[in-house]
């Protein structure tokens, strides 16, 4: 490695080491017949660019950074797989990067990338991002396109879907279901689509004139063991839920295992939603209801948005925004016949 | 951004920007004190170093790749976690490939790194890697570390856990659950992982004198429609098999449908075991009983092992193998007693 350098190739074919660089660029100021010759030699003599220099040469990285909360959740494993294909097929590397809902990581890491090592981000910021201050700078260097949790107020590319109607659509879903008493289990105040599904809920709960102190919505946390026991709580307290509208596929678990163990029945005492992106949703017991997000596709779109930005030596435009619609699921966890799966 | 340079550090200090760079380097020949000043004007300025020239200038990229197949598999996307938690600790940035199960997609991505812009790899190879000449060639310019799918014949860290132990014994759980037609399904036959699962039943189907006609194995494909297809027509033929192990987590869903659609009782007809890490498994119809993975434990550790070596400036050694140990967690789909969740 490393002993066959453009200089080899600009002696071999007498042309100058500019010529040879601007060859290997598909440079428009070269000859065709100059880019084919250039081409077979390198492969010929297997010579491999050295990334840096390639890069402080073109002042780009060919790289983006991903910042998630987490990988292990179908949706932004998914939005994953979307954006590493678009990046992989334009020659782009992606950086991966999980902020575990935590603020400070997202600051960090937001720093350290500005550093010059990426041109651009597609970020799904934290639970806890209540400030936007440090997303703001950093869109001043480089573009950022945002996907599913976005930044209400920067006026940039935001890939989303439809919270607020899907919120509706749920609630709406479990009212007719004979539902009257509904909790929605949420896990931050601040993001953006926990406020559009919070809002579709509430609009759903007047629309149909349930009682708004029967319907609420309760907060959980990070921690499994956690939110296992406050769902459990709210099982068996006095005013108990008989419809359960989760917006977070994590929670689906929590739930299924504090009902079994009260042995409360699901569907026939408890109607349960979830926003979920989980292959095996089918086959739980009994099969989960689920607001089903287009989540490769959002990661595709984001991609799609920044690469274009980015190739146009742009910043992204608030046009390129796009609404992807998710889909509701109705299986058993919400039927009103008593069925086994 | 950019503005503050190296240079301008180095005017207002009246340094060489030999002494700047050393001082932001942390280096032994710059005083504690020349450091504390640097480093305080650098704060002050809000000196941004340039990612690409720290690279050309230390020859290491802080960045370390990491291939697998897919990322929206509890497993991969578990010990990507691992692997990320361990790189951020130590200021490594973390690429991430998806080869999608191809052989020329791994080819590619290892080629176009050689380029340098990576200073080690963590990888786990495709179901059709059958040759590794490729990462041979990888593994003379930079370190390789796998972890679960490893090259056997290369001399380097591999993270791997009790595959032939946990093939034995989850096909021994099948059998003193009263199953006598046990089929394996695996999903390539190049894998180590699935040679080492296929010899453990193998074992135990010979220990335990079951008919080796009615045991065999069965290889599915990539593709959830041709394996549900494959499932359905293995429980209609005519030596219906009574227990199911499943080598991949992706199939339980293909498993449930087929035997759902057929109405085959799980586990009244067919007993199943499936390597999984899915949180779900203890939710479904009926929960289902595994071998569970140390996925985070096996990313983290195949981590710690790569940057062990980049901070020595070695090799991967393979005495930094590991083999952390895979458990039974038995649930109703194996139950003797007919059980309902």
């Amino acid at each position: 490695m490393g002993n066959v350098t453009i200089k080899l190739l600009a002696e071999r074919l007498n042309v100058s080491t500019a010529t040879i660089s601007k060859a290997l660029c598909d440079s428009h100021e070269i000859s065709e017949q100059t880019k084919q010759k250039v081409l077979e030699l390198a492969r010929e003599l297997n010579y491999i660019p050295n990334a840096y220099a390639s890069s402080l040469r073109r002042n780009r990285s060919q790289t983006i950074a991903v910042l998630i909360p987490e990988v292990a959740d179908s949706f932004f494993s998914l939005a994953l797989n979307g954006i590493e294909e678009v990046a992989l097929q334009r020659g782009y590397h992606t950086l991966i990067y999980m902020t575990h809902e935590k603020l400070e990581r997202e600051k960090a890491i937001l720093k350290e990338l500005s550093g010059g090592r990426v041109d651009g981000v597609i970020m799904s910021v934290t639970a806890e991002t209540d400030s936007f201050e440090h997303i703001h700078n950093f869109s001043r260097q480089l573009p950022v396109v945002f996907f599913d949790r976005v930044c209400p107020d920067l006026n940039t590319a935001k890939i989303t879907t439809n919270d607020f109607e899907c919120g509706y659509l749920a609630t709406k879903h479990l009212i007719e279901a004979g539902c009257r008493k509904i909790v929605l289990l949420a896990v931050s105040n601040s993001l953006s689509i926990m406020s559009e599904r919070s809002m579709g809920f509430n609009k759903a709960i007047k629309d149909f004139d349930l009682n708004e102190n029967d319907c609420r919505i309760v907060y959980c946390g990070e921690d499994a063991v956690y939110n296992y026991q406050l769902i459990k709580e709210l099982m068996q307290g006095t005013n108990r839920p008989d419809g359960i509208l989760a917006t977070v596929e994590k929670l689906t678990t929590e739930i299924y295992l504090a009902c079994n163990h009260l042995s409360i029945n699901i569907p026939r005492q408890v109607k349960v939603v979830c926003f979920s992106n989980q292959a095996s949703a089918v086959i739980l017991n009994p099969s989960l209801t689920t607001i089903t997000q287009p989540a490769f596709e959002m990661g595709k779109t984001a991609a799609t948005a920044l690469l274009k930005a980015l190739k146009n030596n742009s910043l992204v435009l608030a046009e390129e925004s796009m609404v992807i619609p998710s889909a509701l699921n109705i299986r058993s966890s919400t039927s009103v016949a008593v069925q086994t799966y």
